[in-house]
């Protein structure tokens, strides 16, 4: 293996995901719903396949997803933004952050994260021989810290990384906190990526797209996918948005990642994008009753559960329970509770900070809920 | 644009495909076919689609599609191999690539490519901060000089990159060259990264894998595709086979370049790559009428031909209708004749070398070949 991947392991989620099966434990773990997504966006792929839509995609996307992306972008944020040059369709969030790491970020440019943070940022700005400082959010209400980010802005900072909803711990950024990170940006010419996936789950507050600031748009680059809010996290389909210069680094990097993303699922996506706010609002019905259930639950259990303003995830301090750390919770919560949770240590650069902290996603069916829910109360 | 990606520009096949929309020439260009995969394949997508196969495949691919790679690869190699440990699925080939070059070369290894070479070696191995030796294949028979290899292969060799069959030139590496190739490789501790998305387009020699000579296969990364041989190329779904270390490194650069690929897709792929013999058959059968239209028609036109053993490519000699270079008789070709064709200057390290040759594919219905063909051999 290369250096620059040599201290990552197995991705947390995927070795969860495996212990899960082996053990036969609910899986509260990797972040994917147990039921499937919405049939009118699955319909609009079949027909795609039917209708020959099967040759390579424009690399940027096949036009109707642009311009899908740039219609509900400009709902969203009020900006007006070009389908051609400042959409890229990438496979997956994923994509699109390893194609702005590695088209946008020289080798000693720092970059700044939030820990925890998910796991394909290190290791994409490992691939990208950045430098990562990170600023910890801390429980209960993870807030930032403007003194110390303002203390981790150096003259080689290229960017900040911001996550909201933020995965893991279901924080979302107060329009305060945007603002203050907004003009530190601007003040020190920083770029921002913003990973905005979850940005249709949130849930007790308002979510705001950082590109929406003044001044911010020029130098973000917004990155979404159709996965969490199509309950389709399996079809790959995710998109960044940003102005010229900055979309002509990271298409560079795409077209070499994997030059173009499947046809019949940009289709659909461009479908699913296209839908009535009804159906936004119906999920997060859905899904806010889905969180009560775990919530409770959690708090029933004996657990010290964090607010969680967005996402489909929950963090939970699990102390009461007397294990040392957050691996060992976790794997006497699978082998001898029946459930799974993701241990959140690997999401700091120093693991000491995580150890207390255990992520629960509720974005399963209640049924599936409760029944974890059941074992943990009983058995914990 | 990170200084990685500084010297590329938009691929030659997005430029070209745009022009052949702009001027509404026929795209004989990028090699996409303009007519549908099989129906079996796309019937198997639909259903997975409808059994809710749409959440997050395993990261290394669907256990079902793993195995299935696995049986082909048997069948056409001899070789036992572990489809757990083994196979990685990865979005198209192009993300296999990147994945080995990211995950398998350390900055300052070099890597040998054979010149003309397709452009995301070049440009990955820019990622990877790998320095690059070209070794030229010349017509007509784009033979490989095994005195120049040598001199190429240093202490600091860490692989070589065989395509075999070869865009652009519709070459394929004949035995005697591969067992000279292997030698050195086992002399030097060098690896190989053998890209056969065009293995089932073989039409007048034998593939060979590489990975299926002796003291191989432990030392190579042996990449393909679904596209290709489906007709399908919109579906990006690829795949690596290697030995469970090399796997190892490649899995990391995966993990955090896409994590996991389409899981429809990938369930439909696996029905197609357990096809019977008969559906390659026919395949080939209609590839060959295809290609004896173009070759005919491009000798016809004018052209010095030079022979293609393999891909749905065929290399052409522009030079008796006096154009300075490559580009400037491909921007004729299109704007005076109504053909793109793809300029192959783009694919060597020093351009001169291609300014004599561009690329014609047959991966078009004979209709479509004959009016191409037609248009040259009058206006040309
Ligand atoms: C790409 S796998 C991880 C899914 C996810 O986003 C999560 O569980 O945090
Ligand atoms: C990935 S776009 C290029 C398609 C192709 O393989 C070619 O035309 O050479």
């Amino acid at each position: 293996v290369a250096k620059r991947l040599d201290k990552f392991k197995t991705t947390i989620f995927t070795q969860m995901s495996m212990l899960a099966v082996k053990h036969g434990a609910i899986n509260l773990g990797q972040g994917f719903p147990n039921f499937d997504g919405p049939d009118f966006v699955k319909e609009a792929a079949i027909q795609a396949i039917r209708d020959g839509k099967n040759q390579y995609a424009r690399g940027c996307g096949v036009p109707d997803l642009n311009s899908a992306i740039v219609d509900r972008f400009h709902k969203d944020t009020g900006l007006h933004i070009d389908p051609e040059k400042e959409v890229t369709v990438t496979s997956g969030c994923t994509e699109a952050i390893a194609a702005a790491m590695l088209g946008l970020i020289n080798p000693g440019d720092e970059v700044i994260l939030f820990a925890p943070f998910y796991d394909s940022y290190e290791a994409t700005l490992s691939m990208a021989d950045a430098k990562i400082k990170a600023i910890t959010l801390r429980p209960p209400d993870f807030a930032v810290s403007v003194d110390e980010l303002k203390s981790a802005v150096s003259k080689n900072t290229r960017a900040i990384l911001i996550n909201t909803p933020h995965n893991p711990t279901g924080k979302m950024f107060t329009r305060a906190e945007l603002e203050q990170i907004a003009s530190l940006c601007i003040e020190n010419d920083v770029l921002v990526f913003a990973d905005e996936v979850y940005d249709k789950l949130a849930f007790e507050a308002e979510h705001i797209s950082i590109a929406s600031l003044p001044g911010m748009y020029e130098r973000t680059v917004t990155m979404n996918s159709l996965g969490k809010t199509f309950s389709l996290t399996g079809w790959k389909i995710g998109w960044a948005i940003a102005p010229p210069h900055l979309t002509w680094g990271l298409r560079q990097a795409h077209s070499f990642l994997t030059f173009s993303t499947s046809t019949p699922m940009q289709w659909a996506a461009s479908v699913a994008l296209r839908a009535p706010d009804t159906y936004y609002e119906e999920l997060k019905r859905d899904y806010l009753a889905k969180k009560a259930i775990l919530v409770e639950g959690l708090k029933a259990a004996g657990f010290i559960v964090y607010p969680s303003s967005g996402t489909y995830f929950v963090m939970v301090d699990h102390t009461p329970f007397g294990c040392e750390n957050d691996i060992d919770f976790c794997e006497y919560l699978i082998k001898e509770v029946g459930v799974v949770a993701i241990p959140t240590s690997v999401f700091y650069l120093n693991p000491e900070e995580g150890k207390n902290l255990v992520r629960f996603t509720f974005c399963k069916d209640e049924e599936t809920l409760r029944a974890a829910v059941e074992r943990m109360k009983e058995r914990l």
